[in-house]
């Protein structure tokens, strides 16, 4: 757990667990007064980047490089609805990590109540849309956090 | 296939398809210069919005009976980016349809490619969030659209 | 006025206004049950892209010369609500086209009434942000759409 | 300036200024690299939403008596982009207080440097639309913030 003010914008990784409050604006809601669906694929994106950004790994540093992650795949099961004003949040844990590809687990709460599950499998590309071999120095990154 | 100009911004309905053409702009992509993951759902979403409009079903009347449609599952395959620019098409079909939920399967293409399926788990809830048994007269425009 | 299909998905170019139908889906309202104010900005934008693409513009043209089009200022007056399901119409017209910039006049309509109605200067820049002098020929499309 | 956890998510309200740090992540960017022109406006909404939360007005109790806050007008300068990974800063100051609305002054800076400034006019108005006056109460927590 990191206390720095930088740090806490970004949640905080601890035991391969990361965690990441999200407040809902009126931006994350529909016209249901609940957020909208789509919104979680969002949530959950953040949780993964700073996920990253926590375990050293940063997009703009990969993009130098040609490189980037993209979500292959998605699995999504809508429990339960956040509401305007409320703090959600954001669970992402590594599942398994092979050398073209992970996979994380990650919820989304309220308080102790699962709103929102996914599992994702994410890939690494090049610049072209090609599947890439992670290199050892990321694996590595990616297994410790 | 109907023509008239209000249909033709619906898309068609047709042997049970509905298509809806849908243009890519700058909301739609993302630093990386592809369309935003998250936003493939946002695609589906009108594309079933649609079929339900031109199958008679209006989110309002619903809403007037205190009823609304919630995405309860979602497996998403992303298969190759969609660009700025770009006219993708959404294809709805209807899977199954039970008394308080149905599965559609959904398919965004750019020409005959397809850059992303899912199957869609619809369920009928009520002002509570609790889920209803679906009138048979929705059934029955559901079925037959 | 022109008719083919992917036209129609573009609007219309009729002495110098662009017109564009736009359907309102769940992702554009908000808690509220009215749209989202930033997404008027977002119709806005659509109807600017569609309208250069009218007028013979096309953004990808333009990025592999290296150039791209930025709002600069935007003055914005919310007067009335659009709701889901609602057709808004999105009005497009040339107010001033100078070397390095033009500025834009934009309404939002549902059927006779005006929602929303902005004033929107818009710069060529380069890959550094930098303002760039429009092509002659570029100042011509848009003169003449 | 308030410490503790829940408050550093809305940010703090010192001396009439609320500040708010956000986190650039993939969703707010575009196509071109760079932060999509619409979303400054969201930033602003995430701003203006914690300033009053932190000065006791919440969005559902005045939901509760019908009440809601628009924005009525709003002026835009975008003066210079964010990009992913930035963590920007939302300055909102109030500038003017009637009895039917307010007037605040609003600012996204990146370290020192302004990006995007705004000038809001914001009304209360009850759930068919209509102007209402501020309740006293009101007005005096958003004149002591």
């Amino acid at each position: 757990m990191k206390g720095s003010r930088g740090v806490t914008l970004s949640g905080t990784l601890k035991d391969g667990v990361h965690r990441l409050d999200i407040r809902i604006y009126y931006e994350d809601t529909d016209h249901s007064g609940l957020v909208y669906h789509a919104n979680y694929l969002k949530f959950c994106e953040r949780g993964r980047s700073d996920m990253l950004r926590l375990a050293g790994i940063h997009h703009t540093e990969l993009a130098e490089q040609g490189l980037g992650f993209v979500v292959r795949r998605m699995t999504c099961d809508f429990r339960a609805p956040a509401r305007i004003d409320d703090v959600i949040n954001v669970e992402t844990r590594l599942k398994q990590a092979r050398t073209a590809r992970f996979v994380l687990g990650q919820q989304v709460l309220l308080q102790d109540k699962v709103l929102f599950a996914a599992e994702v499998m994410v890939a690494l590309i090049d610049g072209n849309g090609r599947p890439q071999r992670m290199p050892a120095s990321l694996m590595q990154k990616i297994s410790e956090s």
